[in-house]
């Protein structure tokens, strides 16, 4: 939410440039998951990367549904939270010696991500209730259970060996 | 987690990183959290985020002592995350003019750090206890607790009525 705050006078503003925080984080998402599907050694965690990079662009078609609802244009601002998070990521996963490590790394990374997402589809749907937009809620609602499934999916992955072959 | 990732070759190696990564996160939050303290109007949002800080604080010194009981040098590391929400945070709610939006604002600020709090502490946990020190996941998992508690009772302050006010 890089911004002149002075612009948002009312939670509809806030509402909207929220959305506009998520879209430009999931379209990083977009560029950033590929790599991290590449380094990935685990065939399981490689497949559950590549599935939620599928689901990822349907996030970002979703968004872009419910900026054509709410009225206002599609388009992305500066959200230095995802920044940060994936540029610990590129860090981490640069080049881990070790590739069971490496995969716990990526578990880690990707949940990172995931939970910044899920507090921000929390924030943006109760706004959008709040707003008069049940509408936009629901369709929000969609994408905040995809990434809550997402990041269960990853501690399933970490608790059912990853970690332990890590160790 | 900015780093030379080359330096991790061991499960143990991320995890005494990511313990680094999440004490430079708390020591930034006990920098950040007064200020929105201080811009809090909402009586029981100023009140939980005071209250938080004071658990924040605590939670520096449960790190510290974990760092020692894994027989490590306490000390932290860049973590772009936490840097990127805490920008965001001083971005949103810097100047929005009116009081209940901010309110809300800054509960949004608040659950994003908590939730990447939640993501960390989470991944501790579950590296702790594969590394065989069930006795640093049983601090850790005191932190986690309280964190996911600060998220619950911000949901609850939002929903309790300062999105209504601001709508």
């Amino acid at each position: 939410m890089g911004i002149f705050s002075k612009d948002i006078k009312s939670l509809d503003d806030l509402f909207v440039h929220t959305l506009r925080d998520i879209y430009y984080a999931e379209k990083q998402l977009v560029k950033a998951l590929p790599k991290l599907v590449d380094k990935a050694t685990s065939p399981a965690l490689k497949q559950g990367l590549e599935s939620h990079l599928g689901e990822t662009k349907n996030h970002v078609a979703r968004l872009e549904k419910v900026f054509k609802m709410h009225g206002v244009e599609a388009k992305g601002v500066d959200c230095p939270a995802i920044d940060g998070i994936i540029k610990e990521a590129d860090d981490i996963v640069g080049d881990v010696g070790d590739k069971e490590v490496q995969d716990a790394a990526i578990i880690a990374a990707g949940q990172a991500a995931e939970h910044y997402e899920i507090t921000r589809y929390g924030t943006l749907i109760a706004w959008a209730k709040q707003l008069g937009r049940p509408d936009c809620a629901e369709v929000l609602e969609q994408t905040l259970q995809e990434e809550k499934s997402a990041d269960a999916k990853l501690t399933t992955l970490a608790e059912g060996g990853i970690n332990r072959k890590a160790a």
